[in-house]
Order: C-alpha cells, then sequence, then structure tokens
C-alpha cells in the first residue's frame, strides 16, 4: 500500500470530525444525494445551511432507511443510521452567544459537538453590554473545567476578547455576519476577534458554527480520551462518530 | 455687510474651537508661520503631530512673542500670547484609553481640551481586558456628573462600546493605529466602534484625539455655560479659547 | 450586591437611551415578543427598520395593551403603555437631511429623539448644492441655542462639514447609503465625514439615525436638566423615557 | 503611408498636449535623457514629480541647450528649446485649491496649463469651511466667461461640488493624498468628486495635477481657437506646444 | 438681495445644466411629483434610471400638461412643457461605446446632451478588440472638429484612453458595471481609466451617463456660444434648456 | 472583595498565558520598563517583534536581577528571575512552517510554548510543494499524541489545511505577510486558511506566532494537567508560567 | 487595404477561440440574435452563463437552421450550423475540480475546448483534502504528454498550485465563487493562485471557464499542429472552428 | 519507493522549471547559501528582486565554483556550474513591455525564459498609446510562429488585451505595480487583464516576470519538444535546465 493512500485510510480514521454538507446553493436533490452516501459509508451525516425544503426532501428520501432529524434555528440536518446512537465521548464545551441574532450560528457549532459526541453547556444573549450575565457561564466553565468555549458574536465581536481573558479555556471566536453599513457583514467582529490582544483566542470564518464547534469537539474529546485511557498504546475507546 | 462674511463672522466667534494646524508632512516653517498668524489674531493656537524638530524651530521662532509650550507625549505644540491665559469654562470631560501606546492620542485629546477651558479627567490602560480598572473612572463620572467622554482604543476598539453601556455620558470613540496584521492600522478598531450597539456612542477617525477632545469640550462647555448663565438672551460669558 | 450588578443596575437608570430593537431579518414574532418584553418592563419600546406587516403584526399582537404607532416613512414602531406619555424634558435639536432619499434616516432620528423627552427641529433638503436654504435653520439653531445637530447626508456627504462650520452646536453626521457606483452604498459619505476638517463633527455608522438620535437628544438632555435643576445634588427631574 | 502610422502623425500633431516625463522612481539620468529626447524633438518637455537632485541633474546636462526651469513647489521642471517660447492661445482657465498642503498638485496643474499657451487664474486656500472666500474666485470666473476650472481638494473633497453648483464653466476635480486614517490617502475625496450629485464635474486620479491642467487647458484653448478662427477649415493658428 | 441668494440666482441660470431625477430606489409618485415641479418651473425636466412602471405612471399623471417621452433603452422620461421644444446650441458631441452592454448608459449621455441642445454623433460597439471600427468616428470627430467625446466601457475600460491618444478632444470616460468576477461591478473599468496615461480624458463615476453628457454638452455649447456670439459682453443667445 | 475584582484575581491565575510586550513602537525604555515589572511580579515576562538594539537595552537593564534571552531569529527577548526555571508541563505540542521565511514566525511561536512549559517538536520547510516532506512530522505527531500543530505558511497560505486533512489534532494556522503583489501582505493567505473546508483548523491573525503559540501549549497543557491530575478536585500541579 | 483592416483580416483567422456571447444579464432576444450572427458568419457560436428560459428561447428560434445543444450544468449554448461538425485538432488537455460545486465552471472549459476541437480529459472532485484521488489523472496527463491542465477551484483555491508542483504541464487556474464569509466570493481563491509559488501556474478570473478552456485548447491545438504539419511554411491543416 | 517521494522524484524531472530564490527580504548570507545549494544540485540556479549589495556578495561567495551573472536592469542573479551552459531547447516567445518603467520585469522574464532554453524576442516602449509600433512585433510573431507571448504593462493594463486579440499565441499577462493614486500599485492592471473580454489570455500576480517568462518558456519548449521528437515513448532530449 503506497504511501498518500495509507495517509487517506488513516485520515479517514483520525481527522475525528464526521464530513459535513454546505447545503447553501445546492439542490435538494444534491443535498440527500451526498448526505445518503456519507451516512451509508461512516454511520453519521450531517448538513449545514440547510433551506426547509431541502430538510424535508431529505426526510423522504432518506427517512426510511436513516433517523433523520432537522433543527430548523440551526439549519441543519442530521442523519445517521438506524439503531445507532452516537458515542458519548464524555468531552465537553461550552458556547456562548451575544445576540440573538447570532443564535443560528451557535446552535450549528452545538450540533456539531454533540454529534462528537461532546456534551455542550449553552449561555446565550450573554453579550458585552450585560457583563454580569456571564458569571454564571464563567463560574459553570471553571467548575467544570471545560477546555475550550466557541464564543459566537456579530456587530464589534468583542465577546470572545472578554471571556478570554477571564478563563483558561481556549476561546474558538465565530464572527457572525450580523450587522449593518461599514463593516455589517462580519468583517468589523472578525477583524476585532483576529485584532484582539487576548492569547488563547482563535478565529474561523463569518458564520463558520460548524468549524468552532468541531474544534471545540476536537479538543474536549482529547482530554476526555486521555482522562479514561491515559495509555500512550493508543486504544482509544470513543469513537466519535461510529455509531 | 452680505450674508456669506456675516456667517463667517459669526462662525470665527460661534465653532468654538480654536484652529489647529496639523503639522505632520509639513516644513517647520509653514507650521510657525500658521501658527504665529493663528496666534497674533486670536490669541491662542495649537499644532498637532508635532515632529521634536518642528517644535523646537516654533519656540525659536515664535518664542519671544508667545509663550509656546511643546508636549513631547501629545506630539503638540501650544502658541499663547504672552500675560494671558486659557479662560477656564467650568467645563469637565474625562478621557479614558485602553492601552499605552492609546496614550498620544488620548493627551493629544486632554490637551485640546484643556485649550478650551476645560478640566480633563484622565484614566489610562483602562482596556476591557481589566475591566475591574474602570470601576474608579466610572464612579467619578457619574459623581462629578460629567456629560462627555473620550474613549481611545487601538487593537480590537472595544472599549468605547463597554464605557458606553455603564454610563449616561456621551462617548466619542477613537479609534487609533495601534494593531497588526489584518485591520491593523485602526480600520478593525474604527469597524468595532461604528458597529457598536451602544446608542450615545459616536466616532472620529483614526488618531484623531484632536476632534474627540474638541467635541467633548464643546458639549462640556455648553452645559457650563448654561449651568451659569441660563439665561436665553445669549450673553455668552465663558469665552472660550480667547484670552 | 455586587459590583457587576450594581453596575446594570445603576446602568438601566443612566444610559438615559430607551432599548431599540433592529426588526430587519428577523421574523414578525421576534420583533413584537421583544417589543412587548421591553414596553412591559420599562414603558416604552422602539424597532427601527420595520416592514409593513411587521408592524401590523405588532399592532395587532400588542395593540390592546399598549399604544402602538408606526411610522412608514422611518420605518419605526413605537410601543408605548396605555395611558401613558413620554415626558418632556426641554431639550431641542436639529435635524438637517440634505436630499429626499436621505429622510427616512432622519426621520428615524427624530423618532427616538421625541422618545427621548426631546424636541426636533426638522430641516429636509437642504443639501449643499443650495447652501442658501441652511441660512434659516443656521438662524433658528443659534436662536434657540440649540446644543446638538444631527446632520444625515448620502452621497458625497458634505453637509455635515459646512453645518459645523457655522455653528458651534455639535453635529452628529450620519452618513446613508444613497449614492451609486464607486463608494455608492454610504462608504463616500462616511469616509467624507470622518476626514472632515472641522472639529466638532462626529459620526455614527451607515444608516443609523437611531444612534445619531439617541446622541443628540442626550446631549440636549443634560442641557435641560442642568438648567432646569443645576444642583449638584443629582435629584434629576426629567426621566426621560419612563411614563 | 498607411492608417495607424496616419493616425499617429496626426496624433502627434492633435492630442494638443504635451507629453510628460512622471519623474518618481525615475533616475536623474532616466529623466534628463527622456526630457532631452522629448525637448529635441517638439521644441518642449515637462517633468513632474521631479526632486531637487534631479532637477539639478537636468539642469547641468540640458542647461547648456534648453532653457531649463524649475518650480520647487509644484515639484516640475519644464525644458525649452534656446530662444523660443510657449505661443500664447489666449485661453484662460482657473484653478483653485482648498488647503494649503493641496497647492503642490494645484501648481502642476498650472504649470501644464501654462505650457499649453493658457493664462491661469488662480486661488487658492478656499475650503468649503470658508465659503465666502469663494466670492470674488468666482464672480471673476463668470467675468471673464473662464470655461474650465480645476478644482483641488484632499480630505472630504467637497470643494469641486459646491464651486460647479454655482458656475456654468466645466470643473474637474482633483482629490489629493492630504488626509489622515480611513480614507486619508486620497480616496475620500476622491470617492466624494465621484459620488458628488453635480453634473459637470468630472474626475481625474489622486494627486494628478497634470492631467487635470491639461484638460482644461484643452478646453480653454479650443474656445480661443474657435473664437479667433472659426472658420471650419480647419487652418488651426494657436499651435499649443511647438515654438 | 444678499450674497447667497444672489449665487443661487445666478446658478439657475449659469449651471447651464437641467436638474435631473435619479429614480432609481423612488416611489413612481416621487418620481412624477418631482419631474412635475421641475418642468412647471424650467420647462424641462428628466429623469434617469427608470423603471417601465415608474415611466408609465408619469405619462398617466404627467401627460396632459407636458409631453412625456420615455426612453425604454436608456431608462430615462423626458418631460417638457407642450408647444415647447428644446433650443439647439449648435454644439456637437460624439459617444462612443465599447460593447453593447454599454450601450444604455450611452443613451443616457445622448440625451442629456440633445435636452441640452446639443446634436450627439453615436458610434457603437466600437471597443478596443475591433479597432479598425474606429476609423470612421475618429475621422467624423475631426473633421466636425467636435471638441468632446463621452466614450463609455466596461470590463477593462481601456476605449477611453486608445481614443484619446488619437484625437484633439477631451473625453470623459464612463466606466459602466459590465464586467464580472474580481473587479466586475465597474471596479476595474474605473481604476484603469483613472490610472490612464492619456491626459484630456477625465472620468464620471460608474455608469454615470448623464454626467457625461452633461459635461461634454456643456463643452459643446460653450464653444457654439463663443462662435457665434463671441462678443464678451455676455450676451448669450443660446439658452440651453429654456423653451 | 466584589465580582469584578474576584474575576480578575481568578484571571491571572487562570488565563495560562504568561502577559507579552509587543516591542514594534515602542522605546527601548518602554520595552525594558514593561519587562521589568512583569518580570517582578511574575517571574517571567516575554517581548516579542524586538529590535536588536532594544535587546541590548533590555540586557542592559535588566541583566543583573535577570537571565536575559535574546533570541534574534525569533525577534524576541525572554526575562526570566535569577535561578528559577520555567516549569516543565509534559505538553508537547508540533511546529510547521512552510518556507524559510516563515521561520521567525515558527521561532516566536516555539519561544512562546516552551515559556508555557511546553516542548516544541520543530519542522520547518514543509511547504505544499514537498508534501512528501510532511511524512515524518506526520508520523511524529501521530505517535506521540500531539494534540495542537501550529501551522505557519504565507504566499497561498495552504499547508494549514492539507495538515488538518492528515491528522486528528487541532491545527492552528498563522498565516505570514511573506508574499508579494494583490495579496500579498498576508491577506493571500489568511483568506486562505479561513475558507479552508477543514473543520478544526483554527486561525490567529498575521504573523502571531505568539499567538498561536499560547494556544496550542493551553491545549497541551491542559492535556498534560489532566493526565497527570485527572482528579476534578482541580488540585493543579503544573503551574505554567511561575518558578 | 490598411493595416488596421489587415490586421483584423488576419486576427479573425488567427485568434484560433470562437467568439462567445456572454448570456447573464441580456435578454433572450439578444442572446439568439448574437448567436444567429456569429453563427451564420463563422458556422459555430457559443453562449455562456445561459438560463434555461435563454436556452429554450434560441432553441425554437435558431433549431431549425442550426444544430442547438444546450448543457444544463455548464450552462452553455452550442450553436452549430446543420451538416458540419467541429473539426478534431488532435489537442489534448486535462480539466481537474476541486469540489462538486467547480463542476460547472470546469464543464463551460470543456465545451469551449470541445468546440475547438481539443479532447479534454476530466477529473472532478479531486481537492487537496484528497490528494491520492490526484494520482490517477497525474499518470494519465504524464503518459498522454498532456501539455495544458485547467484547475478549477473555490473556497481556499489551493488545487493548482499542488498540481502544477507534481507536472510539467502548464496549469491554468480558474477560482470559483464557492465560498462564504470573508474572502468567500472567490477572492480567496483567486489570490492564494496568484501568490503561489508554483511557475508555470497562470490564473483566469473568477469562474470564468470560458477562458480558462479557451487558453487550455489554443497550447493544445498548437501542439497538434506542429506535431502533424511540423514545417514552418504555415499551411496549417487544423482549422479549429471552421466546418 | 512509495507514492510521495515517486512523486517527487518525477517532479523535479517534469516541472520543467528552474527553483529561483526571491531575493527580496533575505540577507544576502542566505540568498547565496540557497543558490549554492541549488545550483550545486542542478547546476543552475536563479535568484531574482537583487540587490546590487547581495549579488556582490554572492559573486564573492560562489564566482569561484560557479558563473556568477548579475543582471542589474532584471534585478537578478543567474549560477551555472562551470564549464556547462543552457541548453538550447529551439522554444521561441516574445516579450513587450508597455511602458520603460515595465521593462525590469520584462526582463526578468526574458532571464527565466532563456535559463530554460528559450530564445526571447523583445519589443519593449509599445504601450496602447502608440499602437502603431506594434505591427512589427506582430508581425514577426506571427512568421516564426510564436506560441507565447508575455505582456508587460503597468498603469491601465491594456496591453495584453490588445495584443491577444490581433495573434493567435497564447498571451500572458503581467501587470506591474507602475503606477500612482487609485488603484496604482498594480491592481488597475491586474484588474484590466482579469476582466479583459479576450480569451487566451491569461495572467500571473503583480511584477511576476518570473513566473510569466516560466509558463511562456514552458509552452515553447513543449512545442520544440514536440517538434524534434513526436514520439509518444517519451524520451525527451532537450532537457531544459541542466547542463
Amino acid at each position: 500500500m503506497d504511501v498518500i493512500a495509507r495517509l487517506d485510510f488513516e485520515r479517514r480514521d483520525r481527522t475525528g470530525v464526521p464530513e459535513a454538507v454546505f447545503a447553501e446553493g445546492k439542490t435538494s436533490e444534491q443535498v440527500w444525494t451526498l448526505l445518503g452516501e456519507l451516512a451509508s459509508r461512516t454511520g453519521v451525516a450531517l448538513a449545514t445551511r440547510v433551506q426547509p425544503d431541502q430538510a424535508r426532501d431529505v426526510q423522504r428520501r432518506l427517512g426510511r432507511a436513516f433517523t433523520v432529524t432537522h433543527d430548523r434555528l440551526a439549519r441543519t440536518v442530521t442523519v445517521l443510521k438506524k439503531g445507532t446512537a452516537v458515542a458519548q465521548t464524555g468531552g465537553e464545551i461550552a458556547i456562548l452567544a451575544a445576540g440573538t441574532a447570532d443564535v443560528p450560528v451557535a446552535e450549528e457549532a452545538r450540533i456539531t459537538a454533540e454529534l462528537m459526541g461532546c456534551r455542550a453547556f449553552r449561555h446565550y444573549d450573554v453579550g458585552v453590554a450585560g457583563i454580569h450575565r456571564l458569571l454564571d457561564p464563567l463560574r459553570e466553565i471553571r467548575e467544570r473545567r471545560i477546555p475550550a468555549i466557541v464564543a459566537v458574536a456579530g456587530m464589534e465581536g468583542a465577546l470572545p476578547t472578554v471571556v478570554r481573558g477571564l478563563v483558561e479555556a481556549v476561546v474558538i471566536g465565530v464572527p457572525t455576519s450580523n450587522g449593518y453599513g461599514y463593516g455589517g457583514r462580519g468583517e468589523a467582529a472578525l477583524m476585532a476577534m483576529l485584532q484582539s490582544c487576548a492569547p488563547g483566542l482563535t478565529v474561523v470564518n463569518i458564520d463558520n458554527g460548524f468549524g468552532a464547534g468541531a474544534t471545540a469537539a476536537l479538543i474536549a474529546n482529547a482530554l476526555a480520551a486521555r482522562h479514561t485511557a491515559p495509555a500512550p498504546d493508543g486504544t482509544k475507546q470513543a469513537s466519535t462518530t461510529r455509531s
């Protein structure tokens, strides 16, 4: 077996994230075809940015063979082989959202993380204009020793910076396209997060809840795996996305 | 006397801000010539963004007839007719700066406001990463009923938003060119302040301490004048920048 | 009571601006739910960028318990507890608009200021191509000693600069998205206002009539409060937005 | 003789503008070589954006055979065959500059126009903050029936718009790179001029005094030629740049 | 009579361009109201960027009192007092368009110029990929001594540069929003025209056929007026837009 | 003790990253003053983007009381209390750099991570043009179960995407300002990393080796701490930056 | 016959690419009129970016006289004189696409190349996340000595760089507008391809499959022509687009 | 031998372009070290963007073992094993430059192509303002059946479009950073070339003469190889860069 093929074989095992279908701009047929292929092969599949009619078509086409779940708020569709469930890894993350308009992106992150076996603690509407509302989430984060936080914010995008200054957990900032005028399609929030003087804060692209949730879950899963199975021999138990 | 000339005559009296020379990119000769003309005519003149050698030349040329003051940190030169002083208006403003790199811009605002007869309460190094340091400044602002705050910040520019959420005073945000990489020449801070969801926050251009200080002082002076001379007949006492 | 909670408690009292719902991109249900909550709690609520059908739904849902007013031109909906009225503060501002296309943004500023108890003097269609039309507004501004002007302009955005050069009042520039081609979505107007050499001019984001109106009203209210109740003991009478 | 060659032959006769050397970024040797070639062939040559040492070298190399004139303020060098002079066309233009920092660009326009045989009426420091200073220039422009105005402005670039609203002459706006912060390298001024609602205003690139002066002179020369030699037979008298 | 009013009075007489209504984004009612006012006052009015239904409404509302002409290709509506006609000035301009997609903008320029009493010589589809097609237009331009050319081009925007290199006439470049991908909304064409090394070429904003046509007509009318009435006493005959 | 102060107290303990001085644009005096304060208080301090003469001054001023180390390649200065050493956490990260020009940024990441007690495995010059060179690093990363990789790349910035596709570790992409022409100051690399379809890849701002190294080390330290002290009682042993 | 006309005559013979109609934003009538003219004159015509209803109209109008082929995926319409066929040149190219969303642009390239008589070897869904899938395409490219590859990619746009590093063939990169957030309309992919350190890679504008296919076919045809008819006397046989 | 290594082995043989060192921003030591390594391994090495002192150091360090050639105009250094010479492939390309300021970039292309065994026919100063000067170059290109043209242009960047419209050869456009004001660092030229409606024109990044020369030479070499050795067995004779 040559090197590239070997790499790829290992990759499927090791990247630790289920492949997802970006449904925006795709036909319903393309979406359910891709989801069907992925779910047949790996037992689980995720589509993001799904329109209601796309979701309905997926349900109609794949609903017999798979458990299809449509989350309207998060605009996601999850496809699971019937009779299986996502194995819990014991990993824990937190997801914070600054405003109500940021919730769909935050929910996309939550569903992604849960599909990877993580538990996600959510605290929404905790923007910097109401700093005291951050107290309870932060206490929880510290007490549970949560290692990774997804912080979602549009407009001026200050939430991740403020949060990262108060905890030891890594923060993954998700700028959203909520805003208006100059810098209002997410550029202001993206720029602000990249400029942030808070080390330990990294960023994904605008509205990319999927990427942020996946990264946070990867970190949490690594910790959970290490915790329950610290031996360097590699017999990982909590196989994330296989059912 | 025709309308335009009348307008201009009233303008000199009424815009309430001393004209300033933007020294960057000008020769020393241009700077001291302009300052000399302004100070001769109105008794006071201000130059911003002054290099040390420009300041030296101004001192040498105008030092006999005027009191010339060079502030290295603020990069300003003030020129006052000998024997005169700025009349105190009783107006009070606050100036906050997020980081040490933002101090020169904050100091430019302070000197501008003081030249307009205001008292400026300064609190530097109060960036959003150390929110507790804002407590004392904010208490002072409320207790003194200060009506206008200049909030200076570079990087992600979150300070003005956070401050405006905590006081009744108007906040004038000054983005600075302190930063790096994407959005690092002040665009991130400018965008963030413009995107801010905090009504009562307005913005000036990047590094424009002069404009922010002048605006805050205008507001404070209006209040002070109204307070001491509330009569609508218009006999203004606190002639700002004339000595 | 700890510090953050205390800050927030004071904040509700002291920021002096009613919270507003940005209706663009929200469902009718989200808009009337948020408005209902705010109005129940504080007696008054404002929604901006409201579509006619959103307004109709708000009326239908909240019309029994509240006085609901929809302004089509300004695209706002105001919600007031039945039997109450906005308390007049005695504050006065002026609102200028360069072109007819800028009027909706100017009207959003007016309604905001009026909701804060201010009286707003309007002068529309006074762009720099007809400078003589500025004469009457400016005379009125000076005679009434109006302390703050909202100047709304799209295209090349020169109005705030010209106005600020002729009066002592602070000018809050609102660039609008009226324009075309290069810089035509408000960037030209925003840039021009930020570049303006007129100190005393500050800026809000493109089309942000709400923010500009709120800032002008804050300044006018501070003056009116000081005038009628100059004592530093803080017994503020003109409680702005409570009925 | 084939078409292209014929076109080119006619072109040299007919574009009506002397070719110029853009000296910025060129070595002294390149500058004087190009100037020497042009002046030998056509009797006149112009270099713009010339550094003092470049000018000195041109003088040393071409000073014997040509009359070399260096204008420090305009940063130009003019080279004329000895014993010749620019033929006056009778054309007249006006050049306005908003601020002192805009004067070098305005002067580049003046020298270009004069080299094309035009008379240039200058009025500097007539920015929109002092509109009354425009009165005398505008009166002169109307009385002399000047057909084309070069209006030079940096910062917010409002001068050309205001001027064009008050005269029948065509206005050529020249944005300059004088400014700071967002839009401060001439973009604000360029955008504002392009957005201007004043028909009859056209624009050249940032700091392009040469192009603006040449265009204004072309128009003025066309009028002067038509005036003195209205016959459609085409016997043009006022051969612009040949001596 | 004070100065500003005097200026404005003269302005109406002297800017030489009819005011136009930019119909895009306006309601039909706003369009016909504005057109009616203008046409009642000055005898002629022009609307640009008119949708078919807007045009229909203008016809229905103003068709009795005025001669209303809708040009679908140019997207303009012209309104003339019944029984009057545009006075011919004798001015002549040329209009070139690079591609068929550029024709609507070119036609907007033609209608504007004709409304100002000019004759417009059109040559469309003469892009730089077929340079030989420029031969006839250029010969005509030279033979008729046409003083001003409107050159309309999208995509890479090279036409105005090439044309200006071949004639003595002033060229007004109009970049159009025809293009795709990077720079495809007119920025590429605008930038290319501004960068052009051809002096005598000036530019208006993207798709601004009205501004370009007005400028060219102003130049042509000045020449025609000078030609027929060269006396400096100012008794202008060819009153452009009055009927 | 009130909430904010408590938060801040906890913050110093819990963010887990030593504060760093960004030396670029600071005077030597500012740099060594800040470093001295930090090192006195916490035992360790780091300066990034240090010029050689700044480093010399730090050595001269702080060399007696502290162990000062200047890394020319990484442009860092580290200051440690004499007689102390960084406590090893057992955490391990990998650092990959695409080209030799990217090495200084990679080294800044390494020094930051080492200062936080981590071991950093480096593999430089492994750009996507030589994919086979990635084989050994990737094998090592998998075998050592390294949880976080810093991937540094300028130009087209493809390295992090390719790497993330082949391992389970989280990848932190650092775009560098190495490039030329369009997108050449790091924008191309930043954009490419943000666009990357590889979940598990997050990004810091251009040239921010410090932030990337800190984040990777935070993750590695969390794992190491969990591994050696898995009890949820919170008795953290591996106090990172205190000696 | 003069030079320009001669050039143009030769041009029609020699540019080697059929003219195409860019259908986006055109009416059906404009599309079929232009196609009919082109096909009548040269025997073949191509329209790109065609909507289904435009295609239907072309079929209805030209279907009698011509063979009209609509490719829904590629969004093209091909029009061929009845009874003729594209002459095969023997040229061979390869077309690679990174993702399924990039396929329409790739297919546009294929149809263009086939219309020029080339054979196109397609390999889709070979993005850099599955490098091993490139093995077979690359082997084929080397074995067939294919001289030119069209590589289509959106998002981070890394495919062309990776491919060019592995073959001797010239690579023409086509960035697509597939992406999201910052740089998501093709700018990231365009920038990345332009920044690429791989010489032998050139780029066309975003989504320009037509231009890329034409260029690749030009190269392949030149090779095929040279191969079959190597004599320098120029008797070219494989007349590409004539039937 | 595994796949990746095999690919890389083949790559060295097959990409057909010598690796080059981008000297800008590198120390002399880095430049000569890299050049020495490359030249030792492959017999030839090229450095671009070389400063005179860097070149001197390369000569001093490598001059004994290698033939070192510094081209001041092109800013390149070529390093060849002593006693060897570049094998001529018989390939021929043409290089056109619009202005004298574009010559250094054109020369970089020439030297690259010559190092790959090609003959380069140069024609400089053939900008679109002097179209007749293109006649001789184009005749030569057609008569010699040159398959690839490098067209270098700054400012408005129209040359490649015009040229491509007149020949069958593929055109590789190189935008240069010569320009000023808006779009003046090469963006205008880059945009214009990408927007060009001329299929068969592809583009490299701003000032990338090396990439353009390499691509043109690859095409020319492929033709030359096919011509002299048309057998599909692959025994390539004209080993480009090996001596």
